[in-house]
């Protein structure tokens, strides 16, 4: 293979990393880079003066997604595509997204170096709000891209302070009353942090990843009655509680007949009015239901719901089980994870095929062209987390795969 | 008996009720008269103006006490009290505490009116701070009076802006550099809404306190690894929500086994962060346990802790389980008791004994002085909360029941 002996430059990459989390930097070693914010933009200057260093174009659609070009031999062939996003949670760490945008840089740039010529155009996008914390609504940008949300709902969505989309990207200059266009695609690779313990705890080095889980999202509400914890005989008492205490170890035990793909998370629960000595009038909880199996997801959420509903049947209280939101799972491109499999073996790396737990900007790109993801290793899988850590040497790694599995599919010419 | 004819004029008990809700009222129907607030000042200034118009003496002790006194014919002997509180929780309603003192009053008033002597004096004791809620003690005056709390720690309390009890009763010109002095006191009453919906259920009129149940309040904290939702598989969590799906039943069911006086409640759960897809780092729930009977309560006790520590262990998460407060049961004199219930049969009134499954003033004094408490219903038990509501018939049964004991106690002598 032409390709053999080009490799990316591990410490380039790590020191591009770092200067990245500098913007938007908290006290606590991680990032606050929430998009469209004075950081977030910073941020993309930063990336874009790189990109000219490295004698490519960057442009800027409607919606504030950025692309930056390595011409191709074949400039009007379909583009091979890569990134991911730059913006960060409110205590986000130096890695998610980032990794993915500066990995496709860099392996611009060792392109570039190693003056090596490509018959398709290389891009790296950087999708624009991500992480949906700001303006609720996450893979905002590559959805808008991908034809599945509408852009002037996606430039109306608002921040709490009531500032939208189309304002801060008409403050920063970006064209938000042109037309959204697609360029033509070949295929798309998205390099990223697991986010999860699995590669670790496996000691394995990359991840092929082959798709991501179904999932959704459940808010449950139980309607007691407020009653002093003392004098209120437990048999006349509404209490919410008794609810919860029926619903959780069958939703506990629900999952675990799914398998061990299952994925059942309660993130929150708050009871009204909240005082000790009060039988609470009111209980809140979230249930976020997860599998890659599209039959075994669909079980998991009606079991769900059916305990949700028979106790509240049971007890005789108002309430209801509610789905806030819910993504199916993405079956990726073979051609694209074959490709992925192939780069991985060359350098000899150790890798598991996986599914994503996670909802990555990829989710919408693989809707519209073919797509496929790497993972590499996050320090005890934290991450959405100022200590979200990742090994420099994962990270060479991860960037080393996605060159080689870039090369192949833009085809190097010389 | 003497005093088969005289009966409290329940309307102007009634009326005097709604001219104390009109102090701090809120949208709601409810008051907002939190202790040493302007507001409670205020009730407290139309109580004395009450008390003048009866023809009452009031005086003010250290803490902010108030005694609205009723000559005895042998002014030298020990006085024989009723009282409760005038201070109500932020969202409370217009009979808890509030009753007890109009229907003191009411009956100070009854007796003049008739032109009826005894020979003990009587006096209504208006206790401060009775709900603990803006400085965190509750029932502070009469555990002050009693010499269960230190004059100075309670002097010292603050609330959250950091104002304290101190300044708050200089304030109004209480003064708190005097001594505390105890009134010697032949036998104290107190009459109150049930805050239960026992009387209503069993269409009781008249609840003869016997005593008042044990109690404690514990706070649970299970500490937790966020993880993503997503890929983080179900066996590599650390999630506290596992911990709480199996104590929650476990304690339910230890409380169903100390029988029908138990009573368990839960009644703050909170997760943190508290995001719909991260596993918690951190749970932090309360448990509330009460039970009459001492051993009953004692083991209830040691089991709920037994069934959090095991699950912690089991599940190898950090924790713990730690009692905040606890007060033993209170068991009322058994001559104030028979006064009561005779005054109730004297008056051919449904009668129920009962055990108070909440705290009250009565709980201090009982320490020091021979003590019982009169309960009338409420509407659904409801209490603490702006829809607290009393019928003008209990109301007045429960004040002619108070007539009739303190007569009994403080000796008719013309």
């Amino acid at each position: 293979m032409l390709s053999d002996e080009v490799e990316v430059d591990g410490e380039r990459l790590w020191s591009r990393l770092m200067s990245m989390a500098g913007i938007g930097a908290t006290a606590n070693g991680g990032c606050n880079r929430q998009a469209l914010t004075d950081a977030d933009m910073a941020g993309r200057r930063l990336l874009t003066r790189w990109a000219g260093e490295v004698g490519c174009q960057v442009r800027v659609d409607a919606i504030g997604n950025l692309f930056v070009r390595r011409a191709g031999r074949e400039e009007a062939s379909p583009v091979v595509m890569t990134g991911s996003h730059l913006d960060t949670q409110p205590t986000g760490g130096k890695f998610d997204g980032v990794f993915g945008v500066l990995a496709g840089l860099e392996v611009l740039e060792t392109l570039q170096d190693a003056g090596i010529a490509t018959r398709h155009p290389i891009e790296v996008a950087v999708w624009c709000n991500e992480e949906g914390c700001r303006f609720p609504m996450a893979m905002m940008g590559s959805a808008v891209w991908a034809g599945t949300l509408p852009l002037d709902t996606a430039l109306a969505l608002a921040d709490r302070a009531g500032v939208t989309v189309r304002e801060e990207l008409r403050r920063f200059g970006v064209p938000t009353q042109l037309p959204m266009t697609r360029q033509p695609v070949k295929a798309a690779l998205e390099v990223h942090i697991e986010q999860g313990p699995v590669l670790e705890q496996r000691a394995k080095r990359i991840g092929v990843v082959t798709g991501v889980q179904h999932m959704s999202r459940h808010e449950i509400i139980v309607e007691g009655q407020e009653a002093h914890a003392g004098p209120t005989p437990m048999k006349l008492r509404r209490d919410p509680i008794r609810v919860l205490a029926e619903v959780l170890p069958a939703l506990y035990g629900a999952a675990r007949e799914r398998g061990e793909e299952a994925r059942l998370t309660v993130g929150i629960i708050e009871t009204s009015p909240g005082s000790p000595n009060t039988v609470p009038g009111r209980l809140r909880f979230t249930v976020d239901l997860r599998h890659p199996e599209e039959h075994e997801y669909s079980a998991l959420r009606i079991e769900a719901e059916r305990v949700v509903r028979s106790a509240l049947q049971r007890h005789g209280l108002g309430g209801q089980i509610r789905c806030v939101w819910e993504a199916p799972g993405v079956t990726f491109d073979a051609a694209c994870v074959a490709a992925v499999r192939e780069a991985t073996a060359a350098l000899g790396l150790d890798a598991l095929d996986m599914v994503s737990g996670a909802g990555h900007d990829s989710c919408n790109v693989a809707a519209v062209v073919p797509t496929a993801m790497i993972f590499v290793p996050c320090a005890g899988g934290l991450s959405h987390n100022e200590a979200e850590s990742a090994a420099p040497a994962d990270l060479e790694a991860g960037a080393n795969v996605l060159l080689r599995t870039l090369l192949s599919l833009a085809v190097r010419v010389a």
